[in-house]
This record gives C-alpha cells, structure tokens and sequence, in this order.
C-alpha cells in the first residue's frame, strides 16, 4: 500500500539521476537519421559538427548507448533548480471531485520558467568544452533564448539570440531577462547575415519567423570562428538532457510506490512530451510495465493527428538537414497560437517513429478551450501556467472527469513544463473574451503537403 | 560538525511549521498602541472590526500570546507553495571567493512571485470564516494585490483591488493575473467612492498614491456590507503570518546545525523582515542565542536610518489610525525607486520599536548599486530577483567580502523575497545605464518632518 503522500515530492540531491537515458536504445524500430539536404544521404559527424559541437553530435548519432553520465558540472548546476517538485494535485482533484489520482511534474520553478534550462545548460557545457567563444541561436516566444542566456552566463560563454522581429518589439520582457544574463539579442531578419539582409530586401516590412531566424543563426555560427548553433527541441540530444524530467518522476514516484495508469504532456517539437516519457516508455518497450501515454497539441497545429509522416526540413528556410518526422509540410503557416513553443510544422524524429509504432496516443485541443483548463487549474493549485503547458492541463482535466464518470481511480501525471508569466497578454484575450480558435482547413495542409520534398 | 549541506534545503510535510510565533510577546518594551486619529485614545477592538475581520483584529491587539496555531485550511494552502527552500549559495560563494557561508530563504516560487501570499491566504481564510462577501485592499507595484487575489480565488471571496492608476496602466501584467484569479481591478483614483471622486475632481490628470488607494479601499470596505479592509505589511498581523518564513528557516538550519552569524533583510513596511527574523529575534531577547541582524532599505525612501520615531498616519490620506514607527512623514513622496514594494513612508511599529531599542541594525543602499548586485546574484545563482529583494542581497554580498578580507567563516542569512519577472522595465533602464540614484535631502526631509501630527 501507498504511503501517505505529500503534496509536493522532491527527491533528496543523492537520489537524483547521474545519467541520461537515451530511449532510442530500447527502440526496435530506430528514428531514421537526418538526411543531408543535398546528398539525402544520412549526415556523417563530420559534416553535423560544423554546425553543433563535437560531443553533442556523438550524442545525437548514437542510438545504441542506453545512459549517458550527466558530467559533473551540469550535475552541480542542476541542484540550483532541480530536483523539480512532482505535485500531487489534492486541490484540483478535490474541485473536480473525480476518484482519480492526478500528479504533475512542474518544470517552472526557474527564472527561464521551463523545462528548456534542462538541456540549455547541457548544450553550453559541451559548448565551453571544446573550447568555443559562444554559441548562436533562434527564439520566438523566448524560453528558449532565456534558458541559453542563463546556461552561457553561468559558463561565460557568447551567446547570440536571434529572436523573431514581431516578437522582440512584442515581447521585450523576455529580450530582458536574456539582456540581464548578458546574451546579444538581435531582432530577426537583420542585416547581420547575408540571408538576413536578403530577406529583408524583398520584405523590407516583415515581422519575421522562427524559420529565418534559425537561417540566420546557423549562418553567424557557421561563419564565425568558434561558433556553433543550439537548438532547443526537436533533436535527439535534446531528448536525451530533458529524461532528466522523467528519470526524476520516476524515480520519485517509485519511492512512494506510485504507478501511473495516463501520461500526458504538450507537443511541440516533442522536448518536453520526449523527456517525461522516456523512462516509463523503456518500461513499455522492453514489456516491463504498460502506460498510456498521451501527445497534446494544439488544434491549430495538428503535427501527430493530421501531419504525414515524411522526410522534410526542420526549418522553413530549408538549409537544415532533413528529419523522417510527423510534419505539416516546412511550408505551413502556423496561426496566431498564443501557444508559441508548440507552433511548430514538425516533430521530434524520436517521437514520430514511437507514436508511427503505436506507442503514443494524441489529441488535438483548441485554445479556448485550453484556457479554460488553465484558469481553473491555477485558481486551485496556485500556479499561473504557460500555454503550452496547459494544452497537458485541459487533457488531464478531461481525463480525470472520464474518471468521474465511470469511477475508476486511475493515476493520471502530466508535465507542467512552465509558467505564464510572460504570457499575460493572451490571458488578457481570455479574460476579456476576444480569443479565438483557428483549426486548419483539409485544403490549407494538402497544399502545404504538396509541397514536400520529393526523395526519389 | 555540520552535516554535508545540500543545495536547497526542504522541510519535509512533518516538519513544517503549525504555529505563527508572536514576537510581541517576548519583547519587553512593546511596540505602541494604535492610535484613533479623533480621540488620540488607543483604538480599540470594537472600533477596528469597522475595518478589518474580527479575528484578525485579535492577532492584532494580542501582544501577550506567543504561539497562534494555523487553521488546518491554511496549513494546507500553505503546502501547494511551502515549504519554500532554504538554498546554500554555493555558486555565489564562489563566484565572490570569500570563505563566508551564504544562505537565503527563498518565498519567489509561486505565482504572486513573493512572500506576501503567506499573509493573503491568512487574512483572506479569516473572512471567510467570518461570512463576509469579499475584502477589499489597495496595491502598488501589484504584488500584494496579485497574492490577495489568489487566496480569494481558492476560498471563492470577492476580492475588489484598488491599484495605483499609473501601475494599473503601466503594470498590464499584473493587472491580468489579479483578474485571472478573478479579481475586480479598478485604476485610482476611481469615481466609485467619495474619497476617488474628490481626487479626481481636485486633479483630474492624477497617476494616483498608494496612499489615496487606500482611502479608496478603506471606504469601499466600511460603506458596503458584507466587506473587510486587508492590508499586505506593516500590521502586526501581518508580522504574525509572515513568521513562517523564519520557523521554516529556524527549523531547516537547526536540522543541519547551521547557526547564521547575521540575518539580512529588505524593509519597506517590514512584512518580510519581521517574518524572517522572528524566532531568531526570539532567541536573542531571550538571551539564548546571539545574531546581527540588518535591515535594508532604499537611500531614497531611508525610514530607519534618517527617519523620526513618532506617532504618524499609516496611509497619505489621514484616515487610517496612527503608528508609533521610523516614518518620514505621511506627506514623505518618495522618488521614482523602482523597488515599489520599499516605497512606504513609514514601518512596522513592531520592527520600530526593536530598531529603536538596538536590537537591529539598518543600512540604506542606492538603486544602482542594488541592480548591480541583483545582476551578479541572478548570473551565478540562476534566479532573476525582484529590486526589493536585491536590497538584502546587495548587503550580503557587501557582507560576504568584508569576510574575504578578514579571513571570518561567518555564516549569513537572507531573506530572498521574491523574483523579478513584473520588473523587467526596471532591469532594462539598468541595462541601458538608464538608471539614475536619488536620495533626499535634509530639507526634503525636514519639510515632511515638520508636518508630523502634533499629539500633544
């Protein structure tokens, strides 16, 4: 039997994880490998580190190494923020009134406030490593640039953020945080970089997008002596620093003997969903133990429940290497999500090949709907979450009202991967009742999957 | 010897406190009584329950009791957010080389973003209790407001904010997530009140005062049924509550023996202050044990250190009972610091009295210098402070390199109160050397000191 459990659990520092698991171990049907956009043969290291650092190329290649030691110093910068609490949700579950047991693993209670830090801090270790001047990157919403920010000052590292324009004139609370950590942060398109200039050429008036950003900072990483380009989802390596969240609950909850029945997390590029997962779906593959896990994303942004799985570019402007993922086609337009981390076309190759096997279940959900979920979770457990996060919320909610219905104590965790403190302008829209839900047409994807590379 | 000392230190559920500790009780010279401004007579209860709740008007008048047992709906509130870490600054120890041993208490990790929720959920629970419809209070920079807002929400009170007009206007963010939570947030000077409607037919343009939100909040209160006047520092009250900040911080040292040499804290009206230091000041009237404590206030707003101790008002309007406290006058305007929540004329008659009897010392440090220490502090330890908390940490880190030079271990304490993810227009000023540093002069001074209330 349980013992009793508290309403927040942390593990002891001795009790944290050491290492890294890398899911693609356990994995019988491997992710296929990135494909150079010019060869569409498989990208050898030498040809990925002279965009990303040595070490992380290793990491992103290898997938037969089940763990990986977490060095000594990301271990140590860690135990600043982690081990994050998992909370049992007794307010929430008492409000819903539902027998269902709900458990979250709140990845907010940092100043980046989200999960992003995770692997930040990893990327810029291996960064400093090799004895690099800094690295470069892209940002839209800004959790990303602000986690960076935070792992470069920390190493003393450069770091060079271009951030979409609409957002950087939109969102400068975010631009200041990472100006506080000292990072360089450039509205994007600019006139830096070649593709920049260009793109400002023919649109002198554009707000900009993730995809030119991303062109922009691989062409300053790739052109300057002792640069190289992070990125924040999406990639393999990412996958692996952020098990750290699920090791965590794991291991958590194995010490009060708890199993969850539902795990539940937001999809973008998959770095959240990737890493809550990762631990228990060993357990699945390897026949060990059996969960339901369950993608969200946005309706606006269907990736998993309407996207093909196809090869296609991981950034719009289409210099990137091809990934074998779940895509909307790198030439969909994404609404005006207030969702910004999960507006993304594509999927994290690792989570495409696991939800193509059938590991992985997902749902698409609206906005409004979405909002709904956040405000009555944080008007009883006393947390303002992200967006992003509260697409897991809503399904949760959903989940433990099935609950309700049919009696069934079941054990529901989800990731609260952050909190809504900068989003506060699309809480504004809810409050006063001017959001709106945008789902894409059958039309808007065909013409956006017309347009996918052709391989052979 | 001390046990190996992690990175942060939680309480377990068992461990955390189930009593606010009362200060009042083991003083000697007990702070003065509350005055009503008519008949110059202590106020009394009958009198007080006009404005605020019944019981709470006990904890205030109660100065004889030293243990208030917390309601089991608050003990249990209180474990959604506490107990709050007690974190080793083992990377800003470094990062300074000095051979202190640095601590501080950390109330920023929930979503009013400071320790004024320790209060809020008191006050807000005691209304309840009491039958009342709602409570109304004034705000600021928001924090207050923020926190009431959401004790509210989770006892289903109505909550009426009255917030500076020129904050509602330039703080969007803040004013969102009161009303997320469900609050009614109205800019004054408002025309919803006698005291409003004058102001603004006196100034129409006016950005409005704390002090004349408080005539607003304090009207609203006593001419609608049902409603209470709550107030987020200064009252003893408040004191009371925030004592747990220290009891959790008094019992996660003595569980690894750790005994802090100094305890520092920011002071404005004195809740966290009072809050942090109580059991330690416990120890030491009783001479058990011995600390320095400091307290931090801002050179532009100096009510310790350059203010009278004497009888004053409490709010700007000169309708609330009078404090015997360090006040630099009512009529005191203090310059634009951006630290908002140290911006009060006056200080806890409590913290005043224990000041005026040498048991605590006070330093008042300049803007700049406080967003300097704020920036250093955030690099290496991971957290993006408030200004009000970088007062304390400012001091620390001064205290920590007098150690570096003497060779002393000595082991300090802070309280960090909270983060700074509303100020961030505040951080860009710095980042741009915008910012500039004011200190009154002895006129300034002496101009408000002459308008003193002549008791006698």
């Amino acid at each position: 039997m349980n013992k009793e459990i508290p309403y927040k659990i942390y593990l002891d520092e001795n009790e944290m994880p050491k290492q890294w698991y890398n899911i693609r171990a356990d994995m019988k049907n491997k992710p296929a490998p990135l494909l150079n956009p010019g060869t569409l043969k498989p990208m050898t290291a030498d040809e990925l580190e002279h965009v990303f650092c040595k070490e992380l190329v290793q990491q992103e290649l290898n997938d037969t190494d089940a763990f990986f030691d977490i060095p000594d110093e990301i271990l140590r910068f860690y135990k600043m923020y982690r081990p994050s609490p998992l909370v049992r949700a007794y307010c929430l579950e008492e409000r819903l009134q539902t027998p269902a047991k709900i458990y979250y693993k709140f990845e907010g209670n940092n100043t980046s406030g989200s999960h992003k830090l995770n692997s930040a801090i990893a990327q810029a270790y291996y960064a400093k490593k090799q004895g690099l001047k800094g690295v470069t990157t892209e940002t839209g919403a800004g959790q990303w640039g602000t986690a960076l920010s935070m792992a470069c000052s920390y190493f003393e590292l450069d770091c060079k953020v271009y951030m979409v324009k609409v957002s950087y004139e939109q969102k400068p609370f975010r631009r200041e945080v990472m100006r506080t950590y000292g990072a360089s942060v450039t509205p994007s398109p600019s006139n830096h970089t070649a593709v920049g200039q260009k793109i400002l050429d023919e649109h002198p008036n554009t707000g900009g997008s993730l995809g030119c950003a991303i062109s922009e900072a691989v062409e300053v990483a790739t052109t300057n002596d002792g640069y190289r380009y992070v990125l924040g989802s999406v990639l393999n390596q990412v996958l692996l620093h952020q098990s750290i969240i699920g090791l965590e609950t794991k291991a958590a909850m194995d010490k009060y003997e708890i199993k969850p029945d539902i795990i539940i997390g937001c999809a973008g590029g998959g770095s959240n969903l990737g890493g809550l997962i990762s631990p228990f779906m060993g357990e699945k593959l390897k026949g060990l133990a059996d969960y339901d896990f369950i993608a969200v994303e946005p309706a606006s942004c269907p990736s998993f429940t309407r996207g093909k799985f196809a090869y296609d570019f991981c950034d719009t402007g289409m210099v990137c290497p091809l990934s074998k993922m779940y895509t909307l086609g790198s030439n969909f337009i994404p609404s005006a999500n207030h969702a910004g981390g999960l507006r993304y076309h594509g999927m994290s190759s690792t989570l495409s090949q696991l939800y193509h096997d059938g590991f992985i279940k997902a749902v698409a959900v609206e906005q409004t709907s979405v909002f709904e979920a956040a405000q009555k979770f944080a008007r009883v457990e006393g947390i303002l979450p992200a967006p992003e996060s509260s697409h897991a919320i809503k399904v949760a909610i959903d989940e433990a009202l099935k609950c309700k219905e049919t009696g069934e104590e079941k054990t529901i965790l989800f990731g609260l991967t952050g909190t809504g403190y900068f989003d506060l302008m699309a809480y504004r829209k809810f409050n006063d009742k001017e959001m709106s839900d945008y789902i894409p047409t059958d039309e808007d994807l065909q013409n956006s999957f017309d347009k996918l590379p052709k391989l052979s």
